[in-house]
């Protein structure tokens, strides 16, 4: 028995969900455009077989580890690994009962949707998972994992992916996109520029990195003008070298400012000194955005802004394994005031700034207002804890009405995990479809229209937003 | 082919359905009420033709020129006038074909459904707008707009609507509406007290406002007691001579204070001598409100407050094009800390205060609660931004458990343009009847009260809120 | 004809309505647990009759006579006494005719559906309350609460009640627990403590609650060291005697604080000599909730916090009839920072936080985030104003994706009107398998799991999460 349902999250109503599949079935197999995400290029570089089934499912996904330890699971019994290299459970197979005892959890989250999607389109899975299936679950994956076929260049041309984006530092080398640049595969894989070591004088070692940074881009990075020179080399470098088309910034707050360049070079010295109070260095940050988006004025790369959460909120928690343990929680943003400073800099030339959000409060009250009249401002999706059915349709029903389709950039996976890109691409087309089939039954979409819709959402607004 | 379904907005379950049709047939010929608006009193007071589909459908609706401009089309191109008078595109007919080629970015809009409704039912049109029918539809409209059936007082009496207001400033001598009155046609249209040039000591020419205040009113209105005699005396004026029932007032936050007599003539001082800080200018419209409530105490007007707009959000597009282009973004406002101060002095009366949110978060939190339990407040129907299908739907499923349809007060279509009156209107009751036939389909209101409340929502809460 | 629809509540579309309705048949019967509430221990200790109607279904319901007020009827018109002792309406007839002529505004609202559950299923009226029918109704229902069958106790018992706990002061003596313990009737009414009364340094008479406290404590209270031996006592008299398993929070904001443990003491000394700031009497609270938390550790009682209401947001009202007279507004609550101190302290035990909200604009963005993923902390369900079909709709849709069923509690009524308890239980578990049928017919949740989460949602995670 399949565990997937043929119609999952297409409206109920007989006639609606005809629509929407009808819709559905014309963009399925479209090839997937992944314009941001989290994959590790290494991946794709070296091509390596994953080492087993809790590796590739549990350890490094922090929706699923999140859950289970909301449940008072010790992250180490996940094999979660400690920060001082300290024991934690090494048996991936006792990982993997432990999680399929409690698979319950996961009902009704999108993590179940895309890890069913998975384990049946993958792996071939036939049964649900919990404690008694759990050793013949594991050992159909585990066998599967030592096939070629499930190396993750295979699995990138099975799933029809196009072309995916990964983030890297200012700091990298790119060495594993050059790798792929140069072997006869065909998957293109591309990066994009994150400079939070060398933005953000908070960073762990922020000054040692401007030095690095300034050795790698050749320019004199601790002074104010140097500092941006070697931002220009290196955005030069990853669109070169990497295939970089977009930049991506990951601040607390959505706080931007366009400070005077003496005020900004001031500024500069203090962070490389260390004297930065926590407001100067939110003002740097927030002046950094707008430098970044006057950069891509002149190189092209498309801006993303991620801003909105409280990271590593247990300190405990951080202590013992450090950062991306489930605890980045969102949290209330302004982005009316936030934004103002860089959108009166740059909001109306033809860059563009794509906004994402965790604060959905937002969507109807600011954000599709602010996209439905700068040229420059685009929304990007329904993002990681609304990277859901619920909170895709949310976000359909609180922007379209103001900002439209067409000033929405389609979807992003922002994945960490390989299998889960069909799944989730997968979500996105059927509630985006189910919306549209709901329009159209509604009478404010026309039938004819509604094909174009579905195809701009599922593909073209991708490409074109993200210049792939 | 009609451009629009006729059960558009209505549930897609054929039982609903028919629920939400039978209760829509009862109320779809009411006369329109329209309480609230921003139409031109000039209109109806000369009557003369409009001069061209662009200027009725484009150049003034900013729904429609920041939707185009949000994709890059510069203002000036669709006609939209520059503040230093430099050129700008004059021939509507190139805006017209401009507006066409992009008519697919209101898919899934309020705007497309407002100008499809007018198109179909003002017009006769019956292909949709594109760049392909874009000369002939701009063709007809233009026709139709030289016939005599097509001036406003004509248009208004085939809207069937019963009275609409506008607003006036207290510096307006009213002549359109004296003019209005002596004519033999039997339009009503009252006008409504909106003194934003007089209270807000930010306001351009403040000063010399409040001296041509008290000019007009015969009061020495540069003290305080003058200044509030002023404001009775063109309170009266405007219910007299302008049929005025109500006053509005739109800060940027719902700040009201309740000062000492002292205080307040002391900013009030401040103000005209241009020395208050940004905190005191608030603090005096916060206390102008409560001023306000209490007038409306004694000469019964009721009062409208329409707060949380962040005006010319663009530095540059102000200075270029001025106020209301589209550049308003709402933002968050807290109403339980804003508003005690005026329910605090009035909120057990019999006086009326009109609220209005762009904060939809507030609904259930803030304003349902309040409205609920304070004799005086009630809820402005969804505005601006939310007066669209989904954010009816969202006013409704957050306000009526806790506040009930009695302490709302009908629907305003708040408009500029005078062709989409009937389509807002229409809307409104369509979506209304539809959260109805839900309500009964669904156990929640029985199907004997559903047509009384349908008829109260689309006619009388109105009429008995605004005391027409 | 009966009052309510048998269907109420369930998706209209037949097939889903059938999903639903064979979900709700199998945890229709269970038996109520009903862990937080308001209900009165002397009601189930003296088992005295009710008064009349309106002191059973009016007087006392704050819900009941809010609306009623909002629509200008006085306070005191509703036989609601007055803190001066005041004449008000005396005759309870009086004031049921007016609650039966203004039955209207109760329309959509959650108290139609529980007062008309009350009528049909406790005292079997079929007619609706109006002006015609209220003599006849008041006669039916005075009759009955003159039968043996009506008293408190027999009510708990035919409402199929498990158990039900209500709240007390640390300064109650539980006399009224301690006489149904002693008494030979089977029911279950425990008590929870509520300490505010001496943790809240603004309460009325605060240093002579303390002062009490450490009487009944048999400690000195007014040292730091004595006061928290003298909770600990309470707490540990409150699971004894009036069998407690849990405590009940209610501070205006949701701070919390950690303080070293000097600093505690010094605000402890501040509060007692009445010398607080706002502030600091505010940390105070912050850091109390920290102190329960680390003694919930000790001794296993469940803490609950219900934050941000703004009380008695009416002077004028709260200077003629006090507290809780529906002037109670909700307000916005950053949980991310607030609850931050608290987390920290215990949020990665096994003790067990549940969290209460009025403002659902934190479940998507801050509730669900953080309740899954904190070992300690559960959201409660919907509260107050969203005890309601909408709200309890929106509390799932927005929770469930990223916190899951299992991180939730099931359902509290929280009431203080005896006759709602079978109604709003049955509210709930309507909602609720409304909601799992609509997961199931979008493949969201599989066919076989949805009873098991039912029966979860009706029952067991009530009894699991309170430790009943």
């Amino acid at each position: 028995m399949p565990l997937l349902d043929e119609d999952r999250l297409f409206p109920p109503d007989s006639e609606i969900r005809a629509l929407a599949r009808g819709l559905y079935e014309a963009v399925r197999d479209l090839p997937i455009v992944s314009p941001h995400g989290h994959t590790d290029p290494a991946w794709f570089a070296l091509d390596e077989a994953f080492a087993d089934p809790s590796a590739l499912f549990v350890t490094p996904d922090h929706y699923v580890f999140r859950m289970l330890h909301s449940q008072g699971i010790p992250l180490n019994a996940l094999g979660v690994p400690r920060r001082d290299g300290g024991a934690v459970e090494s048996d991936p197979r006792a990982v993997w009962r432990l999680f399929a005892q409690n698979y319950h959890l996961f009902r009704g989250t999108p993590s179940r949707l895309w890890i069913d999607h998975a384990f049946q389109h993958v792996f071939g899975v036939t049964e649900r998972l919990s404690a008694d299936t759990a050793d013949a679950i594991y050992d159909q994956i585990a066998g599967s994992l030592a096939q070629p076929e499930f190396r993750p260049r295979a699995l990138y041309d099975r799933f029809g992916i196009e072309v995916i984006a990964t983030t890297e530092s200012p700091l990298d080398d790119l060495a594993h996109h050059r790798t792929i640049a140069d072997s006869d595969w065909q998957g293109r894989v591309i990066t994009a520029y994150r400079p939070d070591a060398v933005v953000d004088p908070d960073f762990e070692g922020f000054a040692e990195n401007v030095e690095r940074f300034g050795a790698l881009a050749g320019e004199d990075a601790t002074t104010w003008q140097g500092y941006l020179a070697a931002h220009r080399n290196r955005r030069a470098y990853f669109k070169t070298v990497g295939g970089a088309t977009s930049t991506d910034h990951g601040h607390p707050t959505a706080r931007t400012e366009d400070l005077p360049q003496t005020e900004a070079a001031a500024l500069f010295v203090r962070a490389l000194q260390g004297k930065c109070t926590p407001d100067e260095a939110d003002r740097f940050r927030g002046h950094m955005l707008t430098e970044m988006a006057r950069m891509s004025l002149d190189d092209g790369l498309v801006m993303q802004l991620h801003p909105g959460s409280v990271r590593n909120h247990s300190g405990a928690v951080f202590d013992a394994y450090g950062r991306d343990k489930g605890y980045d929680i969102p949290t209330r943003v302004d982005y009316v005031t936030a934004l103002r400073p860089l959108l009166n800099a740059v909001g109306e030339t033809d860059m563009t700034l794509i906004m994402f959000t965790l604060d959905e409060s937002s969507y109807a009250r600011e954000l599709a207002p602010l996209a439905g009249v700068y040229p420059a401002l685009k929304l990007g999706p329904a993002w990681w804890f609304h990277d859901s059915a619920e909170g895709m349709r949310r976000f359909r029903e609180m922007t379209t009405e103001t900002a439209g389709f067409y000033n929405t950039v389609g979807f992003n996976d922002d994945t960490r995990a390989l299998c889960s890109i069909p799944a989730r691409h997968d979500v996105a087309r059927r509630v985006d479809c189910a919306y549209l089939a709901g329009l159209v039954a509604t009478g404010r979409l026309a039938e004819d229209e509604a094909p174009e819709v579905a195809h701009d959402l599922a593909y073209r607004l991708a490409k074109e937003a993200y210049k792939l």
